[in-house]
């Protein structure tokens, strides 16, 4: 993709690694260890893929500190985060096309609308009244971006991505195709036989640095805002709801749900399918792994499951109707321990 | 967000409570208890945030019957139910913008369409042959509108929305951004090697005051049509598979699944994602706790749950081990029960 | 819908079947055993429905092999898989319509894409630089179809669905409204207090015959490929992360999320809300039952399950108190059994 070549040594100036055995020749790609060959680089992160190195044709390979690698005929740059090293060079390598400054002709953009300098517009666009695009922002095509909206320096609006009156985006903010943010949120007072929509009069506010996925929606607040902070990273098909707050740096992947006004703190891992009810407090730092459900608040960081595990179906029936006998299970066991301890008492034992 | 000002007489008038005592100017926003301020009504629905109400700045609180109110600063609104009459008042403060009426120039609407009165097209929208737009109903922008559609009046169909030929919708639906109604439903025939797809000529068929979340689907029927009654509420990301039918005022939230066929009742309260499975009969007034999942027909009202509770994951994993092992226990319990029973038959206890 | 009348013995000659007894006039439509009137034909797929055959007002009904029709007023054809042979004449009665060749004047299409004969742009649509669109393709309103992007004969795009660079798109492809196609993965660096993304440079393959549901979601590659293969059937809402390797013709229902890198084999059949976490390997004709959560690879085909079954949710609250105890429940257990076999074996019993 990209023409440019590099030496390891100025590949280490550039990253914040050392370079400790050069390569024969520049580095022009990335590559994975297996298919990796002359000119590409590729890393080492995990030690299971160690038998790798040995057969590797990779130019060049970044490497944990700790690991040898006396004899290899592949150049060396050392690295406390190899993997992070290899994305900031393959950014490098492959560096985002700059989209071309101006407005498509096919967008509708409203004459109140600010489109600052090196902002791009794309074909089929559409931007409503008193919105403001920041200074090389890019809006993919057939995206809409409503009335008032502003987003920061640098955003990227993808493909038919709808970012909704009452939205605030901060800076570098990327906004994947088809996703919406600043729908109404699901509010409905009981009015006995029907319901009725509550206004949903709050915003979204977004930090900077903030990732949202293909086709995941996040709901403006009813009266207070939704807020997503700075560095957050939110995978594809995500439900956020109204009012919901997202601590910095935490990530969501896909599939998630977060309910109507829980705050979630910092540095979370949410994995895929996760669900919240609403009105939860996460305490920062606290993981989520797959599929967890979680109904109460977590108070502290640390690691935490819901589900059960999979069976070959047959046994899982069987398990299954157990489930519902638990209760009932529990009891008769309590009922066998203090029989037990009578005989034991009784016999003397 | 609003100028106008309405007495609290006035507002007890327009939205069936009363007025127990005034404040002393008018109001012109609704707020929450903590932020509320001068000239802002908020209200008391739940007895846990009572506390809120000696510290509160608001103008004025509307205030369920029963809870006493003497020697308060704010003026008061008595309700019986107090979120209901908030949100009638939140309503008149914002009321929804009034669309303009007419089609953008860059929309693209067939010579076939038919555009009632007060009607709005936004910008970039697409609305093909033979479809019927209703009185006073909005187009967003970017939406799709297919072939034969007829929508009454009072619809609002969000940005980047896709209402497929084939859809029928009521009076007053709302269809949040980026939804699609009418695709062709999951239906293949299993030809041995492969899936043959089998063709969906059904309709969806949407009643009046429906609102239909962002990013949900809605299949059309594959021979007979999918439903979805008057006053549903379905929230974000849901799915409704070909031939579902949901009865009047049930409520969807978000990542739901509901399979082929599956016929669900009148007020049913379904949680965020909740799945069920096909060909399935649930009984008016059911109610799913979030995650449930739904083998079954349910034949009465009541609340159901399925999954298991949360747990830090070390935990977890002995807990799950467990489960695997749940039959085996039932039946080793059986068998220390019995044991135990001959014992105490042969020991004469 | 269709004009057009067959004979059974047309339609038998036209899709394998057999006509064991002619109806009396035509067949113009396809109807369910329940309604089918006049003119209509039907079929017996399970014989949970053969009550309904005595009843049935059809012209005619598919009927398996085995099943006795002595004495009926309706046309039989006899076919191994009815509900193929149905499906076949349901097309043959309902054919696709053929889209009208050519690019909507309000369709922006890059002066170096490429559109082949017989293929149709639709309103709004955009086609990037370079891409290639094959013959009788159609690309529907608002789409979006990102540079490079090539398809083969065939495809047909739905309304407000986005394909972005570096998709290739096999022959017959459908990709449904609101789908996402090669997105950016979900790929971050931990950079210690932030993420840094990495780039995603590989692309989507996905093969002939393939379907995409509503806005499911599919993620390029980070380095290599994600791939789906011939006759792969995806429904709505599905996620499918960076890396994923789906065989040929697996089926994968709606609301199910599969994580980066995991491959999942041939002929599988994926139930709704499923989960897999990523880098697992799926045996070729594995079945997994609806919200089954999968977290470690499965070798042999066969059907899986978890989760735990519905209850109401008083007696729910106690089996899920229980399964925290599991463990421990089953420690006691074990200890109870090592207490009755030493009293057992000092009472010399």
């Amino acid at each position: 993709m990209a023409d440019s070549r590099y030496t390891l040594d100025e590949l280490a100036a550039l990253t914040g690694s050392v370079c400790e055995k050069s390569g024969q020749s520049g580095i022009h790609a990335v590559a994975p260890l297996e298919t990796a060959g002359p000119g590409e680089i590729s890393f080492l992160a995990n030690r299971r893929y160690r038998g790798q190195l040995a057969e590797t044709q990779a130019e060049a390979v970044i490497l944990p500190r700790e690991e040898r690698a006396e004899g290899c005929a592949f150049g060396v740059l050392r690295a406390d985060n190899p993997y992070l090293v290899f994305a900031r060079i393959a950014w490098l390598l492959n560096p985002r096309p700059v989209p071309v400054p101006g407005v498509d002709r096919s967008a509708v953009v409203a004459a109140s609308a600010q489109i600052e300098e090196g902002a791009s517009v794309s074909a089929q666009a559409v931007i409503e009244a008193d919105a403001w695009i920041g200074p090389g922002c890019w809006v993919g095509p057939g995206s809409v971006i409503g009335a008032g909206v502003a987003m920061g320096a640098g955003c990227r609006i993808g493909a038919n991505a709808s970012v909704l009156a009452g939205s605030q985006l901060g800076e570098r903010v990327e906004v994947l195709p088809g996703a919406v943010i600043g729908s109404a949120g699901f509010g409905f007072a009981d009015a006995g036989d029907h319901w009725e929509p509550v206004p949903q009069l709050g915003r979204v506010l977004i930090g900077d640095d903030v990732s949202i996925g293909a086709n995941t929606t996040v709901d403006r607040g009813s009266q207070g805002d939704t807020r997503i902070g700075d560095g957050c990273k939110i995978d594809n098909l995500v439900q956020i709801a109204h009012n919901v707050q997202i601590g910095e740096h935490t990530v969501v992947a896909a599939n998630a749900g977060i309910s109507g006004s829980t705050r979630i703190g910092r540095y979370c891992r949410i994995a895929g399918g996760v669900g919240f009810v609403g009105h939860l407090e996460i305490a920062d730092g606290a993981t989520f792994t797959g599929m967890s459900m979680i109904t109460g608040n977590i108070h502290d960081a640390g690691v935490y499951s819901s589900g059960v595990p999979l069976m070959p179906t047959r046994e899982w029936r069987r398990s299954a109707v157990r489930f519902r006998q638990l209760d009932d299970m529990a009891r008769r066991l309590e009922k066998l321990e203090r029989l037990m301890e009578t005989t034991k008492d009784r016999d003397g034992r």
